[in-house]
């Protein structure tokens, strides 16, 4: 049974086709701008050089956010319209679970760090002891002069955020708290896939109809 | 400076454009049958939906095997000749490597598993006690009767051999063995252009005349 997954919750989204033993494909968007005109096409290629069919497809997953406003509603969109149409269950994962599911056994908390705009920042803190990351505190959002007191060690930190944060944190990180290396810092749709299915497994599915994207921020 | 990775090593392939403190895009290939004429374009298409100009390459890193024979000779050949004719310093990661350090931190060894085809594996065994990883014992080619005996706990299984012997070997794992999540089990070339940055820096180039692929096989 394949999962289709859709992460277009940051700057740079990705889109994976799973089976239960392998992860089968996996392409990268490099820009929201191009979200809109290049996501379907990007499916309709996953399944064209997997030689798979829409058929197979058992759910589809999402990433839900926090992230971009415009992203989230592209991705959002396509996998409702998806799973409505193909009439198959539909999941939703946290895009900071996403993230920390990147670090399996890792010995330090994950601090998860995306750009809210408008100099906030998104913060998620995690654990990953095995496979499955576990919250350690609710995600907020926050001013970033407001961040630096959570970076308390020992502390791994990852996340698109730190593309543009970076510079402004690192100087003066206290010991003890580390940048994730840079290919584990975008979320994938890969990751997406696994903990989607996870939920699927435990009955976690949402209705097409009623998921809205998790912005811990009131929309405009 | 700009990076441009490649690794067709095994069978599902992928290239990555990445920058000193991002990685600006990483696509895969699914099927090493497709190498010869999906490799270039997809090359190109990096560059084309970057924005990012050939002439900003200032290293091209290529996993080098032990992997797919055919598979490596072209992934070789295309980064020689790119390296070749921009002019800029080629760099070459074991595979194995590149595998093992997509797991920053891990507490326990790391397994890497690779189909070396006729009822055999490719095997490292590594730790990657930070960002990068340290190679435990050489890489070696086994016939898979031979396997069982270096799977001592603690230990996690990773490497796309696990495809194709995660079944066969999965019943029988000693308690304190495991498998990688999914989406961590096969090469990236974003990882291949990590540990590439850092080879270029210590001066590791290679010259693309002398280039070989790590084959761990006398090649036929």
């Amino acid at each position: 049974m394949l999962i289709l997954a859709l992460d277009t919750a940051t700057d740079k989204g990705s889109l994976a086709l799973v089976a239960a033993d392998q992860l089968l494909a996996e392409s990268s968007l490099e820009s929201r701008g191009t979200y809109l005109t290049r996501l379907l096409p990007e499916v309709e290629a996953l399944f064209r050089h997997t030689g798979r069919q829409l058929a197979e497809i058992g759910a589809v997953a999402v990433s839900r956010g926090p992230g971009n406003f415009t992203g989230l509603r592209i991705g959002l969109a396509t996998a409702k319209a998806l799973a409505w149409s193909l009439n198959c269950p539909l999941v939703a994962v946290p895009t900071m679970e996403a993230l920390a599911a990147q670090f399996p056994c890792h010995p330090d908390p994950i601090g998860v760090l995306l750009d809210a705009k408008r100099n906030e920042v998104f913060w998620g803190l995690y654990r990953c002891p095995a496979d499955l990351p576990q919250e350690l505190s609710p995600p907020e959002r926050l001013p970033l002069g407001q961040l630096r007191p959570r970076l308390t060690p020992p502390l791994t930190l990852t996340g698109p955020g730190l593309k543009v944060y970076g510079d402004f944190l690192e100087p003066s990180l206290p010991l003890g708290v580390t940048l994730a290396p840079l290919e584990l810092r975008e979320p994938r749709a890969a990751s997406v896939a696994r903990l989607g299915r996870l939920r699927l497994a435990l009955g976690l599915t949402v209705s097409p109809a009623q998921l809205i994207p998790t912005y811990l921020r009131p929309a405009l």
